[in-house]
């Protein structure tokens, strides 16, 4: 498992100099899902450049990733995760608040995960067997405090419509960030400067969060409570394990 | 002109160094207006060291700044706008997404103005008769896109109330971003990077950005659709003056 580990992070890095070397050059921007949900040119290059390297080492394995319809499902053997550019609207306009997220699973169960912040340069990894690190430094696990200590992140759309009560919750904190990225957004949670972060997401947009957050003292729920599915987009939320219990009388499932 | 200039940007690089020494030692954080509203002792430090600076070398001039009172007059005579530690919430839980702002006026005429993103090591800084730059970068105009190229930042409040029609704006846009710091927000638009920042803010959050945005074809606009008053606290966005048609179909005073 060392090996695959520093194989992926090697491989992580060399396509975040990919996205710096390429990103000040022109390259085409879609639409998929309606008009403000990006996609460009270089989400793909970046995808295909991991994908290749993982098969061409590891030709048994599976892949689920963002682009292109690659679904493996979780919980058979081997499976890698891949995003090849979270926050593609911010990648667009800003250049900065973007994330390459790689995550490692074994018949469901998470080995490693990776978010690397390209534009500042921290790359956060570990998981399973592995301690965390945000760069070279250690992260330590959840440190309580009173809900009125944290900021916390959400979706938006989420906070203006208080769906699942996130504007009631953030209402006892220090207030709520919207980032546009879920890979930043959770890099701030493990790294202990969000309490929490609430959206409506993919797989690959929480699955490499979710084996470090467990290392961390977090867990991963959906709303209901349950472990997200791996295949749909569903509304999760990742919080400190000690915050569970205080967290239901805020956040409500809606009918 | 220019050596004011030029002090005044060593000034702020000075602070700013001041804070990444201090900011991982113990320091007193306190409440102001209400429990969200932080102020820390480094915020007054920070002051401090600026206004000592600039007394001691131009002993005639008024400062006007956010810690302590100090409210000179922004139409008389020169006068130092000081925001010490803007976004101080994300300094004192993040060490990231905070500025220090500075801004000098002659007469109520902006001269200059300098955004200092700390954990970035991005210094924003020109206006009046000098060019803006983002470090050793001249920034460029504002470059006309339509509304759904864009994303902008607000404050989370407005947006959850839709107040003044700022949700109704967000529809039409890329999305919504929520920082936390006025300055950070400002710098993004003077860089192309949101269209435009609304909020409710003081003076020295908007006073940097305002001289700055003049050169770049932006304007700072209370909902009035008048000058701000340097005074109060005021409801204000910082729009490129070619789309100050287009915003009045969504940014509604309210009753």
């Amino acid at each position: 498992m060392e090996n695959r580990f520093a194989f992926a992070r090697d491989l992580v890095y060399q396509a975040g100099a990919y996205l710096l070397d390429h990103q000040d050059h022109c390259f085409k921007v879609e639409t998929k899902s309606g008009p403000t949900d990006l996609v460009t040119q270089l989400d793909q290059e970046v995808q295909d450049f991991l994908v290749e390297r993982i098969l061409a080492r590891y030709p048994q394995d599976g892949i689920l990733a963002e682009e292109k319809g690659l679904r493996h499902q979780i919980d058979q053997g081997p499976v890698w995760i891949i995003d090849p550019i979270d926050g593609t609207t911010n990648f667009v306009t800003q250049r900065r608040d973007y994330a390459i997220m790689l995550a490692y699973f074994e018949d469901g169960v998470g080995q490693f995960g990776i978010i690397y912040d390209v534009s500042r340069g921290e790359i956060y990894h570990g998981g399973g067997r592995f301690d965390v690190y945000c760069n070279e430094k250690k992260l330590p696990p959840f440190q309580n405090k009173p809900l009125s200590d944290f900021l916390l992140a959400a979706n938006a759309g989420m906070l203006e419509s208080n769906h699942w009560g996130v504007a009631d919750l953030a209402k006892e904190t220090l207030g709520v960030r919207v980032y546009g990225s879920a890979g930043i957004s959770f890099s701030k949670v493990l790294s202990g400067q969000l309490l929490t972060y609430l959206s409506y997401i993919w797989p690959w947009d929480y699955a490499a969060a979710a084996v470090m957050g467990e290392k961390l003292g977090y867990c991963l729920l959906t709303f209901d409570g349950e472990r997200p599915d791996f295949q749909t987009r569903q509304g999760v939320i990742m919080l400190p394990k000690e915050k569970i219990s205080e967290f239901k009388n805020y956040i409500k499932k809606e009918d």
